[in-house]
């Protein structure tokens, strides 16, 4: 157990993509347990977009960051102090650790313990947060019939890798869209997509409509703007739109417009979903476990892809919008002494 | 019978709002039915938002109306010539009439017999399409809730009227939005809505706000543009956005940009679906039986608008987008001799 936390801090507001100067790297105190408390020492940090709606004003289900408090972040370690019984030192949890060494928790909530035989690194995304949102939005909210076409957005990242492969196991044709020639081929060759558009290519459209001959059952989407648009004029009669996220929005200075072609909707007799994830907690246990057996027996994959060292964490949160990440987006903070195996 | 079949045909594919020169007034002989068909005398013209997609080149369930064609348009009458089981000579119709004195029709799904105890007039609007289109979208995909708020939008006009009407009945506490105090006042004093805001009025937004203290669980929109983004503010959690269309879309000679706002449709974990009236064709007799019911005891209320003459149906359809309408907009194409009593 080191002496000094670290912390990464706000200190700017970001417009558009981060800048170093947007943070500060201070020096703590490691914090020491108060009665109820638990210390936990930050092994990985979940490079999500949220967290870039987090640092800026927008309503959320927390107030945004404050100038000068550590990033908050979700994260993975395991406990080195505790004054607790829910937590036991060495027990793996996730939680907000926020961007830095050490992080406080208490039994709120807000920290679950993890299973001891889950790498933390998948418990940040395949059997954490973004397993569940796939399969939620995808199974729940999508509903692909077999024979039906599937479409996935953001297709090469954590939550749409994993919703593809679902939609694919529904018995659904699925295409991704995605934004570099070698994400489109592990989707497909990896994977098992059907196909795979790259939405930079100049003929996006034209490709799109190529690989929907028979225009699109279900949208799972994670980007919205101009992608969304596409989508929604090759819609089939009575589609659905998953509303998953909207990256394309999310870092964008002023507000984008909205999709120009949502009265598809009415052409299409169509619906187009938002949902949040934490309303489907009590499931959480459940799906967790149907995800783990099909990473276990190979046919659920998931790739990641890991930045050492916390100062690199800004650096991370802009790989999200650039589209240079492949795969789940992790931060390792610390040395993970004791990983097991997925 | 007249000599002649006045027509007003497409001249020019308009921009915006419609000009008398886009439109030719041109007199052919009054058609006699061939074995098969029937000839129909129109009375009334239903003016409809969806007349202006027909003289555009959008995308519809039918081909845009080519030019020198007769503008395609709703309309009822009755019978004035027979060759067809189906219809005889002073049988009630509702058909596509088009913008002329006599139409052709067939035993084809096309034309309809009316009752002979509905007035012409209510067949077009609140015993018609109108009536149903706000049956199916408030009540089977908004789905009001006793206690629940909610917003219509044009809730002057031919369906928003009845849609909030039916929402009142379902025991929700409705809003509506319109274009003018005296709308506004028709819809709380007469239809009995809770209140009603004027979407001219600077401080829209505010009063939209003070309007909806508990937010808004369903939305029946009719309008699209900046009203449907500022009632996407408002959604209460689990709200359900109903489009039944987009009237400040649909004249723009350039296709305006999306609701910028559709993302609380994900913070809210909400749903929009577009639908189409003609999917539920099985249900329309038991649905306008009922509308026909509550009319009937004065606990359904509509109001009609009508101009007289078949050269004023541009001017009409013009008065859709504009605002100058209150309430069903119908044109008289002829005198009604046997008017029966709704």
């Amino acid at each position: 157990m080191g002496v000094v936390n670290r912390q990464l801090t706000l200190a700017h507001r970001p417009d558009g993509l981060v800048r170093p100067e947007d943070f500060a790297l201070v020096e703590a105190p490691v914090p020491e347990p108060a009665e109820g408390e638990a210390v936990v020492r930050t092994e990985y940090l979940s490079i999500d977009p949220t967290v870039r709606t987090w640092i800026s004003e927008a309503r959320s289900y927390f107030p945004p960051v404050a100038i000068g408090e550590p990033v908050r972040c979700p994260g993975a370690g395991r406990v080195v102090a505790s004054a607790v019984d829910a937590f036991a030192v060495g027990d793996p949890v996730y939680t907000l650790t926020g961007w830095q060494d050490y992080a406080v928790v208490r039994d709120d909530g807000f920290a679950t313990r993890l299973p001891d035989d889950m790498a933390l690194t998948a418990a940040l995304g395949v059997l954490g947060n973004n397993g569940i949102t796939a399969y939620v939005g995808m199974l729940d909210i999508g509903r692909p019939q077999e024979g039906e076409t599937v479409v996935v957005s953001a297709a090469a990242g954590a939550t749409g890798s994993v919703a593809g492969q679902l939609a694919k196991r529904a018995g659904a044709r699925v295409v991704g869209i995605a934004g570099r020639p070698d994400k489109c081929a592990w989707v497909v060759d990896e994977l098992g997509f059907d196909a795979c558009v790259d939405h930079r290519a100049p003929d996006f459209v034209e490709r799109l409509r190529a690989a929907t001959p028979q225009r699109v059952d279900v949208y799972f989407d994670n980007v919205g703007g101009p992608v969304l648009d596409a989508v929604l004029k090759r819609l089939a009669g009575h589609a659905r739109v998953v509303l998953c996220g909207a990256i394309a929005v999310y870092n964008a200075e002023h507000k984008p417009p909205g999709p120009a072609n949502y009265l598809e909707l009415i052409t299409q007799r169509a619906t187009m979903t938002g949902f949040n994830t934490f309303d489907h907690w009590d499931r959480f246990g459940e799906i967790t476990d149907q995800l783990a057996g099909w990473l276990a027996d190979g046919s659920l994959r998931s790739r990641e892809h890991v930045l050492d060292g916390l100062e690199r964490a800004p650096e991370a949160l802009n790989m999200l919008f650039t589209g240079d990440n492949l795969g789940k987006l992790l931060v390792r903070v610390a040395d993970d002494q004791s990983r097991p195996v997925a």
